[in-house]
């Protein structure tokens, strides 16, 4: 990867930056700004501080006769220095180290330069996983691709070698309070050298957990480079002597001494071992070195938690492999079509016009799926915690009301948000339609929450929102067979909503109405029945392609009925607010509060192409309302007696404010809260709305705030780390690009926001991805172009823009010329194509939209 | 406190500041340089990082009829903001906060400037735990006085509240991974208001748990403030109406609502309560407003662990108190005193000519001996670990190899070390003269330490050390029945020595020698030799005093025998290197290495005037090898395979190199590290054989590097926080005056070092503690002041170093002329009185000094 322009830099002081690596269901390892690897994920459960002892690249290099030196490949260790006890020898905060690093981060892509003026090479580090939209085979390989490139800058040949080191940590590292390394689960454990074919490197395993404990796994460091030297295993002695040796080996000459050791550790003791890559570059010469890490850690519980004795089940990526080593030769038989796929998502992604803070926002957004958020097991069932605590996963269930804000994952990997429909509609949906909003069924475990004994009460707003999530998954697969599954469980769901959330039968919601914030609403109120109008306006589309017309009909007529009547009780001229005669009668309501989720359910029918909910100026007037009283700059006057996410001079999204005043005395929790997830999605809708400007203004704040010093710009935190609700921004896209796809139709939309003259952007679309640009030429003439950069995709039609009167258009796939049509269609001009087009990876489709017949010398 | 002008100030952006309030023995809390309580570590072991929720100080004002300013006295919260839910409401981090705080520390005072330009008035904050040398029960109070101090900056008068929370944290406080506080030990905690005379306030109980039981303990908050307003408890309401309800409480009216719980808190829970201070300031008026913290928990376990079900014992301070609040009722009785004393001795550490980094030096390094490193108990012995964990003590049983380094412990509190030497000379010392260095039988229990089942080896340093520091506690002391109980365990001591490490009987040391390392040293080595040398010297010294002529001239003889026979073998015409004919045939040896602490014996003989004990051109040779070679400026370079404690750019001085070859393949650990405590030694020892210049570099090197950023300026760390070595600091005092004191003799002297033409110091003499002056008046004049601050001294002679060739003297004891006469001595002019003096606090003593008959009018 070679940085954009425009992407932020980091340097060692930006010590938050941890860039997780790691495929989808895999665990992560997180390269730091210093190109310290850090946070290591792999065992199962989050790991955040989680350290592996003596890990670390190092190089030694030697220009003829002069002395060689020898430098950790990671740049200054940073303050605090506070630990009790100093840095431990196992930190190799004592030894050299190149004197500096910039980081970059592309999600999928981390890029280092490293500075150290006496070395006489330049050297840059890239690190990833392969990431494949639409493919989380190929997302999901547990491994991370290291690889140097060194440029001789000196006028000699450089005699190098460039070592990693790695402790094997099967069976669990433990530290005392000391920060030496301790009895943990380790014992038996053993690094084997191996050699096959262009791949050689060591595997970490250990002799004492049979395949089927849960403590299970090996790793393993491996290269395709030719000449290596290795030590197995470093100097099983006294005191610091591990590191002595291994330094004193590694700077002498660059070739390791192996040491001899025949028999696997002693119990609660482990080995580090290191694999060293040796070649000479002549004067000039640039060349990558390569290292492969890889790991298997097949099992985990049968349960949102990972209670050790209980039945076990297995990783996606157990089905697929056998062990680390097996990993490491798929990546190196597959390498070529691995990384250039990944590449070109991440040249498709970034080679963008939509500003840099965005492209960060729907990059790093990505970090949650293919984090320890979510888990994916053999049988193909996938499912994500709210986010992570530092060591757990953290709100079980794949938490419907969270769940609702991601986008990401539909767009990128449909197939397993149909998973997660599948599950709630097939498993979590009772008879009465009652959903369990977190997933406990499907482990044949109990959902308790709160309530104590009681059944926990239905989310509205999870609930409603996976209708819509149905829908959206409809629209983006058109897989009938699976809609067909999920089909009775909508039904149920909606007509749960209707019997026991709208006691006066209104169409508008009322009662007990539990939703995202943790507690309930009672009486009408915006977030629940917008979100209950969008849910019937995609029941009735669903029910279309169902052909259920009576079905059609009656949520047809419930949505009409029920937008009129929220519309009456909600609107107080400026937002939709709470209907309360007490709003202090119950605790947590918001009453006369303008809610930043007054209208998610307008931004799902948005997303989706369900229309106007409630008269389009109320629902422009009340986003905008949104902006101007919740986007506040500076926190410092702020009194937030709930959880705090934004402090000082930072800028962000409160959840409610009461510019009206009718504050109650205890308004619902997290209401003076700052959340990204709905920063980003308040910043869609307002995109959508036409406030481009206003939501771009929030998706910035967001990033600023995440700046490496103050927060990881890879982990949006809420209640969690790689908390879900982030996983909105994608939303972002959807709302600059106006990318609409119905697959069942073969028809696709697009409407860009900034800038509509010269737009670039990246698309999604179920079964092929790929970039879409929309070029004005003069007055008169547009141009868009759809290349498609993997998989495949059915066009029927394809909806633009007009940037001026377009009465003539030019259509051709790869140079040829194809039959088309123009129509208009409420704003937009309907290219129809003769033939229903198949398009493959690589195909070209260019469109020339002329107010004449011919567009071709307009442009001349 | 008003701090100095060359005092370092903190603002926020200094995470690390950390100044520790409370006395000996009873654990501390710190402030913060954002004004914040930190670290709360009175229940009996080290607390770092550990907090308690809702606990802060806040002020609201209100100035006529405008609207009024509530905002919690802590500067902006620092990032990282990384926690995985954010920061909780217990941390009050949502509320609003002074814009900023600038922190200035000169121990026992804490100082911060509150800024904010909304706010009416202007506040300072100091606060400090009594600290009186010479008295440990004045500076062994559970207490911590916080004084805000406000003017009013406005036109108007001002109505104000400053309010003090404080959350009941009796029986243990315990979070959940969400950061909810959750079922800790505690359970049926009260907090009630109290009055009594000009005492009220609020104290914090449970009834959970009986007098005898570890856990049991309270704490009060109170004022002598006349108006004041109390909630007891905060609303025991869900989730997080806790703080709502008190904020919105708090800054509507100033004024608290009591909510009328009568009975405890439930099992597992606890309550917040706040002290609010009423008041209105004319405009311009300034007052002061006290908040007084005690505690009380008085039980430990009866060894060095706190393992809860051994038998318990008392710290020392529950033999003087029945509670907390007796605590405060005492201090209140006895403010005025408490103060007065503590200020006298901040104003006569702190008006001193010394460098502020060398004043930093000794009054930072006071913090280890009023940490929770040491423990005092009721029966009056007091014990140290070498440092702290995070969360216990580190090392156990007041280390004598570690505590040799130790100065400050023994001038400030004399008696807490004579204790010390009695536990390790009649409890600890074998028929053999063999001596645990360790002190386990004074708790019943056994030392074991890496050796497995065998006897500990004997520590030749720690050993040789003991015998010394009794010498230093004659001399401060001149206890004869002290020095009887301990004199046969010193007799046996230096005999073991002599039959244990010297087996070829030519007084240079052999044999295994384990040491201050943690390592044997084996053969001829500086270190254990020079130490030996010493307590030999120590030994005859003491032998006169006990009368014991044929121990005197043993002692004499072996010294001046080893003294010859030392330098022949280890002197290598630069310094003294350890003779092994192969380095290498142990591991962990130094060998041909130029070790930091070669002449530490050295030390203690220039400390205890003990003179020369090898050729005086050698010590000072060596001492300057010791800093040519071993004082690093820049570490980028530097190879540490063992614990790093200094960095980057930093500056320390290494334990030991290599400057002329000869390193082992695996030198003694710790030989590439950095230790406060043997940096000061060293810097002390320079400045003794004149280097001064070069021992104040390391001294600036070592405070520079605790700038707050990095390291916390109150804690300097080595293997535990709060390091016991580190408080060889306080030789840094005594070489830059040349101090030294023997009670028995009532003879004192002093040879300033820099500047020596106007000087003013510190000094503690055992029974007394005041300020030192010279003066140099013109070429033929010099005047000499001894201000007794506290206590009273004995004093026979005081020998001063002449500035010109001095042979008139004229005395006067505040403004009274005494006869005395004066002789010369080695370099020193020796001033003796007719009569012995007795002089008590607040006398001034006055000598002129000069070359003709009228110094007074040489002067005009």
């Amino acid at each position: 990867m070679r940085p954009s322009n425009s992407v932020r830099t980091f340097t060692a002081e930006n010590t938050q930056v941890a860039f997780p690596l790691g495929g989808i269901g895999t665990g992560n390892v997180s390269v730091g700004a210093r190109g310290d690897l850090r946070d290591w994920e792999i065992f199962n459960h989050p790991g955040k501080g989680a350290l592996l002892p003596n890990t670390f690249f190092a190089l030694r290099a030697q220009t003829g006769d002069k002395p060689a030196i020898s430098r950790v490949l990671e740049g200054p260790v940073q303050p605090p220095h506070n630990l009790s006890h100093g840095y431990h020898p196992w930190s190799a905060a004592g030894l050299p180290r190149v004197t500096g690093a910039r980081f970059s981060g592309e999600y999928p892509f981390a890029h280092i330069d490293f500075v150290d003026p006496a070395l006489p090479v330049q050297m840059q580090l890239e690190a990833f996983t392969p990431l494949v939209p639409l493919d989380p085979d190929k997302s999901g390989l547990p491994c991370a691709i290291f690889t140097y490139t060194l440029t001789n800058t000196s006028s000699e040949a450089v005699q190098l070698t460039i070592a990693g080191s790695l402790f094997n940590p099967v069976g669990g590292v433990a530290f005392d309070a000391f920060g030496n390394i301790t009895a943990g689960g380790t014992g038996l454990n053993t690094n084997d050298f191996r050699e096959e074919g262009d791949l050689r490197g060591l595997r970490l395993h250990s002799e004492q957990y049979a395949p089927d404990g849960l403590l299970y796994g090996d790793m393993s460091l491996a290269t395709t480079h030719p000449e290596v030297t290795v030590k197995r295993a470093w100097l099983r002695g006294a005191w610091y002597d591990f590191l002595q040796e291994f330094w004193d080996d590694f700077s002498s000459d660059g070739l390791l001494t192996d040491l001899g050791y025949d028999s696997p550790s002693d119990m609660g003791k482990s080995d580090t071992c290191t694999l060293g890559l040796v070649d000479t570059l002549a004067p000039g010469e640039q060349k990558a070195y390569r290292f492969l890490l890889t790991w298997f850690f097949p099992n985990r519980t049968n349960s949102w938690d990972n209670n050790p004795g209980a039945p076990l089940v297995r990783n996606h990526y157990a089905g697929q492999f056998s062990s680390s080593w097996d990993v490491a030769r798929y990546v190196v038989e597959h390498t070529q079509d691995l990384e250039e796929e990944t590449r070109r998502f991440h040249i498709a992604l970034f080679t963008s016009t939509l500003p840099a803070y965005v492209l960060d926002a729907l990059s790093a957004n990505i970090v949650p799926l293919r984090s320890t958020t979510c888990f994916w097991l053999e049988d193909g069932r996938f499912f994500g915690f709210e986010g992570c605590f530092d060591t757990a996963g953290c709100c079980e269930g794949s938490c419907t009301h969270v769940w609702n804000y991601a986008q990401t994952l539909a767009y990128l990997f449909p197939s397993l948000e149909r998973e997660m429909r599948r599950i709630e509609f097939v498993v979590e949906t009772g008879p009465s339609g009652y959903m369990f909003f977190r997933t406990h069924q499907t482990f044949g475990s109990r959902f308790v929450w709160g309530w104590g004994d009681q059944e926990p009460e239905a989310a509205v707003d999870g609930q409603m929102g996976s209708i819509l999530r149905a829908y959206r998954e409809w629209l983006l697969s058109g897989d009938r067979a699976w809609l067909e599954a999920i089909w009775p469980g909508v039904k149920r769901a909606i007509a749960y909503a209707a019997t026991h959330w709208d006691a006066d039968r209104d169409n508008v919601l009322d009662g007990s109405q539990h939703n995202t914030y943790d507690i309930e609403f009672y009486g009408p109120n915006p977030l629940c029945t917008i979100y209950y109008l969008a849910a019937l306006r995609a029941v009735e589309e669903l029910a279309r392609v169902m052909g259920e017309a009576e079905l059609e009909e009656m949520a047809r007529g419930a949505f009409e009925a029920g937008s009129r009547r929220a519309d009456e009780l909600l609107w107080n001229g400026e937002y939709f607010v709470q209907r309360l005669e007490d709003v202090n009668a119950h605790k947590y309501q918001h009453g006369e509060g303008c809610l930043s989720d007054q209208l998610l359910g307008q931004l799902y029918a948005r997303i989706l192409g369900l229309g106007d909910l409630l008269p389009e100026e109320h629902v422009r007037s009340a986003i905008g309302s949104v902006f101007a009283h919740n986007f506040k700059r500076g926190f410092r006057d702020h009194v937030n007696c709930q959880r705090s996410y934004v402090l000082n001079d930072e800028a962000g999204l409160l959840l409610c404010t009461w510019p009206r005043g009718g504050r109650p005395g205890l308004p619902f929790v997290y209401s003076d809260e700052v959340w990204t997830g709905i920063e980003y999605q308040v910043a869609a809708h307002l995109i959508y709305e036409g406030l481009v400007e206003e939501g771009l203004q929030i998706v910035k704040a967001v990033r600023d705030r995440h700046d490496g010093v103050r927060r990881n710009p890879w982990d949006e935190v809420e209640c969690g780390h790689h908390y879900a609700r982030s996983m909105s921004s994608w939303a972002l896209l959807l709302a600059l690009s106006g990318f609409h796809y119905d697959a069942a139709r073969a028809s696709m939309a697009f409407a860009p926001g900034i800038p509509k003259e010269d737009f670039r952007c990246f698309f999604s679309a179920g079964t092929g991805w790929g970039s879409f640009e929309q070029h004005r030429h003069g007055p008169r003439v547009q141009s868009a172009d759809l290349m498609l950069e993997w998989g495949h995709l059915q066009l029927q039609q394809l909806a633009l823009q007009p940037l001026s009167r377009a009465n003539t258009v030019h259509v051709d796939l790869n140079g040829i010329s194809l039959a088309a049509r123009l129509h208009h269609s409420g704003g937009a001009v309907v290219v129809e194509f003769k033939q229903p087009l198949d398009l493959s990876a690589g195909d070209r489709l260019s469109i020339w939209l002329a107010g004449s017949r011919d567009p071709l010398s307009m442009n001349k």
